[in-house]
């Protein structure tokens, strides 16, 4: 029987304030594995936090990673594109915010936890938020992105990735360039990272979103999302054995 | 305890004789689902019955598909190469000689078997089949592809498909020209196919075959392999559910 419960995390950078929220498995008093989830384009929200919480259930203690700052929560497109913006075009600033959760996450005392085996999973911006924390050379055993965009500013970047990287891409995704794929494919061979690439025919931008409903750019789809999450799981049972 | 043993299917096509080897576990007397394995340009050998005999032990029931007919066993690279040539040059011929593997694997009555659960799985040439096998309509629930060639004479023929298609791609495999995985998902696409391609970094042609040791061309890799089964499995198990 599992009983998650969310704590508040605080941590600061640059002077900044954050609070992202710890999902555990309270009736768990074994050492987990650790795992950052970096949300999509709303940041820390009840729906991420739902999320989290079922990926904790399995198993994990689970950051939902405040990469906004505590008082920036958008309510709206508008909102979550402006605040997405300014650290798509600082991947520095992107980075020190993503490393000090990381950090968060490893030094945390409210759940039992090896700090030894960390991942990072991330959703739409979040996916490219988990790229680019493994492009930092985070020590991860593993990165995973859901229908995130795959550029970055330097391909030589890949040559920190520590861990495996697995991306989750809906073949039909119209936010995620298509010639994305092969830059992606080769930065990650020029590198030697173990990556895998997963394409699902069928499946747009946002695919495990419940609540993304817009055809042929936004979509949640069942049957992808289930097979993505297993995608996920399998890797961290690898990497974690 | 499974306990596999083989057997001899014999059928014929346009007049020439076949003999595909079915593998199956004797102490399961269950009604288990069907499998046409469709092995390496090489053909029916030793180390293809081998394998068929490990997917066997999963619970399935395996025939190892003779394509070249019963006098035809190539013992090098040069006889499989002039054997495997005809077949894909005479992509009809190809397609008789597996739809009628598929009849005989239907139609056997040597091992138990649910004949309305039937899948396709194949390696390098093999995966080429796969997909084509597919690409004909045939009544399967999923075609495998492991390092197989993605080319088809016809993208339209990809509207037949009436199963999940899942192809498993080394992204260094110089025999599978990387601009066939943009055409393949076009094709998949305009045809609403229920498709998935993984990409495996670090991963040449025959990632599958211990016995494969040509770097940079082809050569085992035994995580991958492992992570390779595993999706087969994962949608075997999917789509048999």
């Amino acid at each position: 029987m599992t009983q998650i419960e969310a704590r508040t995390l605080r941590y600061s950078v640059d002077g900044v304030a954050f609070e992202g929220r710890l999902l555990f498995d309270v009736a768990d008093p074994a050492p987990r594995s650790g795992l950052l989830m970096a949300p999509n384009w709303f940041g820390v929200s009840s729906a991420a936090e739902e999320l989290a919480g079922q990926v904790a259930s399995r198993g994990y203690r689970v950051l939902l990673v405040d990469v906004y700052g505590a008082t920036v929560r958008p309510v709206n497109p508008a909102e979550a594109g402006a605040a997405m913006l300014l650290l798509k075009q600082d991947r520095e600033l992107l980075r020190r915010r993503l490393l000090a959760a990381l950090e968060a996450l490893r030094g945390q005392q409210t759940a039992p936890m090896d700090a030894a085996r960390l991942a990072v999973f991330g959703f739409c911006f979040g996916g490219t938020c988990a790229l680019e924390l493994a492009r930092a050379g985070a020590p991860l055993k593993a990165a995973v992105s859901f229908h995130g965009a795959l550029d970055t500013p330097d391909p030589a970047d890949a040559r920190n990735v520590r861990g495996a990287v697995l991306v989750l891409d809906g073949a039909l995704d119209p936010l995620v360039p298509r010639d994305q794929l092969a830059a992606f494919a080769g930065e990650m061979n020029e590198a030697g990272v173990d990556w895998q690439l997963i394409s699902y025919g069928g499946a747009v931008h946002s695919f495990t979103d419940p609540a993304a409903d817009n055809p042929g750019t936004a979509k949640y789809n069942a049957k992808v999302s289930k097979r993505a999450f297993a995608a996920m799981y399998a890797l961290l049972d690898e990497v974690f054995a």
